[in-house]
């Protein structure tokens, strides 16, 4: 069965105003890029690894790759304008209809390998797996008057990544013209009238997206990594 | 305006097995109930602080106050069998049906004193005032059959504490019998068919449950507090 992973880091790379997009800046030594694609050749080193990057950055990646001795192979392809986009790049960039696909952020460098190769094992089974959590807090739903109402938690879960596919099915779902609520690749691959299947995600899998968040990935890196 | 702060840290008080109950444990060098009780303190001297803990730990806690020389005036009150009868408790430990009281969590001692005072600010204007924050991940809703929805992240909000309201309206919503459904002091608030009022919590706040959790605020607390 042929794996593929796409890592996802393109949009326009400089969101933040920060002078290295984030995906770049080092935790533990490296680039947060080369720890998500670690994880995913580590989890299994027959995966074959696809990273969509904005063109505008590959001098930057190629850089860092000879600087950090980066020798874990992968091929690395042009983002687009918006995350559906990038994906759909990466889904072009797969030469089969065969095989898995995992789609994960790149800014996600905690998932655990055991979350990966599960949620390759379910994609097999079911035609997806999308790595989700439990919400911890109480919640509630805002309404248009200005309201707001309890709702029960056990009926709800965050969505992380990966979201993984059976290569047909996601490429075909991905043919579709973007639409507003296409917020993740489950929302894409469920238009098409398909239930995804959701597994556990592993909670310390967070989205690095503020300072904040880069702190204490470099927290997490000194405590249990190195 | 009189105004009362009820830190609740009842219940069983052995969560998890762990040896010490998580609010006694230390992070930055004191009990992280210490912490929560000087925020309080901090944000207004002149609140009156009731602190709701198991009785079985009078001991323990007094012991503590003495081992960290910790001043700041505060009332104990014996903790009930669920959160709801802990904070009854401590309600009615409040001599008076006037004025505003914060209830909140003992394992929250990141909430900033201006979600504190802009509580009771809007507490003492709307009856109630409940910090939530924003849904940052993807949200799925979960059906009795095994599939799950896309949610509009936007139109949801994540509970914390504090949950300030005034005085006479929080009692009198005490008085009914508890229902599975109170699953903190705005649905018991609600349940009088009363609207809550929903302010800004600050992100940071988050409740200590695991030994992760606790890691994150030693991380919290070293970076930013000391």
């Amino acid at each position: 069965m042929d794996k593929f992973a796409i890592i996802v880091a393109g949009g326009s790379g400089t969101r933040m105003g920060a002078p290295v997009p984030k995906q770049y800046l080092e935790i533990g030594g490296r680039p947060i890029l080369m720890h998500t694609l670690e994880k995913f050749h580590e989890a299994d080193r027959g995966t074959e690894l696809i990273l969509v990057i904005p063109s505008s950055d590959f001098g930057l990646w190629d850089k860092l790759c000879n600087e950090f001795a980066f020798g874990i192979e992968h091929r690395i392809i042009s983002g687009g304008n918006s995350r559906f986009q990038s994906v759909k790049n990466g889904l072009n960039a797969i030469p089969t209809n065969e095989g898995l696909v995992a789609i994960h952020d790149g800014v996600r460098p905690f998932v655990s390998e055991e979350v990966i190769n599960e949620s390759f094992e379910r994609a097999e089974e079911f035609g997806s797996a999308i790595a989700v959590i439990p919400v911890k807090d109480s919640l509630r739903k805002l309404t248009d008057n200005g309201k707001s109402f309890f709702q029960e938690r056990q009926y709800f879960r965050l969505v992380q990544t990966p979201q993984t596919f059976q290569v047909s099915k996601i490429k075909k779902a991905f043919e579709v013209q973007e639409l507003h609520h296409f917020t993740d690749d489950a929302t894409v691959y469920e238009h098409q009238g398909w239930q995804v299947h959701l597994i556990s995600g592993n909670p310390e899998n967070i989205k690095i997206t503020t300072p904040e968040d880069i702190e204490y990935a470099s927290f997490l890196i000194e405590k249990r990594f190195f």
